[in-house]
């Protein structure tokens, strides 16, 4: 009957660096955290909220469920390797996966510009529903919505996964202990830089692709290894921001041997060029796996097994030491912080 | 391993009444309809998505889910009566709730405008978390990107959704029978012209006000009675959208009594002055229920007992004849059809 009087909810404007949004508050940087934290966690906070993981798990009577959303606003909508649709697709797979779940329902809702060619939507949704059968999805309800001319830039696509966690799998960012190793699934950047040189429209563009994919087949084949304790797909803010967002849940310091971490020379070029650190530029198929010690080596091969974890290599490792922070040694042995990323490198990546 | 190929799926772009988007393909009517029939369901479609209810229906091993999801561009985002973030709270929570499942997660994904004032986002996240509150949910996982000033007009929400549907109950629009009769929980087209009269800064505005709200509390109040074939929420292209829907769905034919249909006072003048028929306008806190006729008046009664359903009326009657066809009865006895709305009344209602 509902009659019941609930309490309305209210709490004080939050002094903030800027008085309205700024593209940096979108970046996954210190301006969001600081949107995130002052804004949001204060008025919608919660128990599954609060955990910041990229999904919330839920219980229910028939198990844990993993439940993630993500709206995709890339420009351009074509990019060389893929597009907004397939994107929007493996984006959340690998949100929803990367506490070991297997995702198997997609939402999907459209916001499209009026004047949009319908010939573009049709590529698109094409994409959407290659990448789902890839990634062995479905799509079970959608939406769209049609706005005047000019009232967004030709269309956003958000979708919303649900995935099923196996009994007894516990992988989370504030499972790390020092000790584990750090593995990265392949090479970074080249999603970042396909974008943004296709932007440009650099001349280099062909040779620089986005590894856009979705990541669960990788994680089932290594998950039977064990010794997990969290993974990440380094999307906004890079492999910087992730490491991060891992170091400050788990109250641990991490340490990078920047010799190891592996860049294609197309995209490392275009990096220089451009003026662009690949270690804070978004991917989307690669992924951080950190891992028990003895199991290292373990995964790793079982990564490199997979087509999507070939170039797989162990990047550092968690220490006692520096809790929160980030170093990494370059190859004159000499260590820096590898900050939190602060501003917009690349607006509207993913 | 996924080393399996996976056969690409490609159609070919299909003959449609415009090569380029318009503001009727998101209305909810006729070229809605053509959008998804010619580009949607080819490319994506699958037994769940083709139900087109306005949630999935996923069999999981602990239960029915009932999932939902829908972007909010609604123009402008505070409009008398509520605002786009209770606004998207409620819309989803109706959208889980019409098959009888109970509402429990939401995620919520934002796309803010650069230089949005973070003032405005917070009185609408702060709205967000009492809607969330009041009707029951938690937000559990969100998303948030920035676009450049713009790119789109000032924000758009999504919201996606989880409830439970109790075992045993099986409520869909394809289940309506010759002589159920169709409840109407209350007056039809406040949301609508609530946020048209804020459009236009007509002077009526202060008494026309939304109706967004939760459902979920009236149909957990009015379930037990038994006898709810299918329910489903007016919002886009209105009661009349419903209607045909339903009986599409069903293959039956469905007469209303135009002078059954409440509509306030202060709507119909609005409706009148702007030459807008109520029965295609939106709503956001009101169902339309199809009931077997021997429990007709008992839920009516359980209806008009919660507090959105005192006005709560049998509009009309379900019929073996004209299947897929709604017809309506003036006070003159005269029958017209209720077509499908085919254009767009009011871009940008929800």
């Amino acid at each position: 009957m509902s009659k019941t009087t609930i309490e309305s909810f209210s709490c004080p404007l939050p002094k903030m660096d800027y008085t309205t949004i700024q593209l940096a508050h979108g970046a996954g940087g210190r301006l969001s955290a600081e949107l995130l934290e002052k804004v949001f966690l204060p008025c919608l906070g919660n128990e599954t909220l609060n955990r910041l993981d990229d999904q919330a798990v839920l219980e229910t009577p028939g198990g844990r469920l993993s439940f993630s959303t993500d709206t995709f606003v890339v420009s351009p909508i074509f990019f060389p390797g893929g597009n907004i649709g397939d994107l929007a697709v493996n984006g959340t797979v690998n949100d929803v996966c990367m506490n070991g779940a297997v995702p198997k329902f997609l939402s999907i809702g459209f916001v499209l510009e009026e004047g949009l060619p319908i010939s573009e939507l049709h590529e698109i949704v094409t994409s959407v529903r290659n990448a789902a059968d890839k990634a062995g999805v479905r799509i079970v309800t959608g939406d769209t919505k049609v706005v005047e001319k000019g009232s967004c830039d030709k269309l956003f696509i958000n979708t919303s996964g649900i995935g099923f966690i196996p009994e007894g799998l516990h992988i989370s960012a504030a499972n790390l202990k020092p000790g584990n190793k750090i593995i990265l699934s392949g090479t970074l950047a080249d999603h970042g830089m396909a974008v943004l040189t296709a932007r440009k429209g650099l001349s280099f563009q062909t040779t620089v692709r986005s590894d856009t994919a979705a990541l669960n087949g990788l994680v089932s084949s290594i998950l039977p290894v064990g010794g997990i304790n969290a993974m990440r797909d380094p999307t906004r803010g890079g492999a910087a921001a992730v490491l991060n967002e891992l170091a400050v849940s788990s109250g641990v310091g991490i340490e990078l041997d920047e010799r190891k971490i592996p860049v294609l020379d197309a995209v490392r070029g275009a990096c220089e060029i451009l003026g662009i650190d690949p270690l804070y530029t978004a991917n989307e198929g690669k992924l951080i796996a950190v891992v028990e010690a003895d199991a290292a080596e373990t995964v790793l091969k079982a990564m490199r097994q997979h087509p999507l974890g070939e170039n797989a290599v162990i990047i550092g490792t968690v220490t006692g030491d520096n809790p929160g922070q980030v170093l990494m040694e370059n190859s004159l042995g000499v260590k820096r912080i590898v900050d939190m990323p602060v501003g917009e490198q690349l607006p509207r990546i993913c």
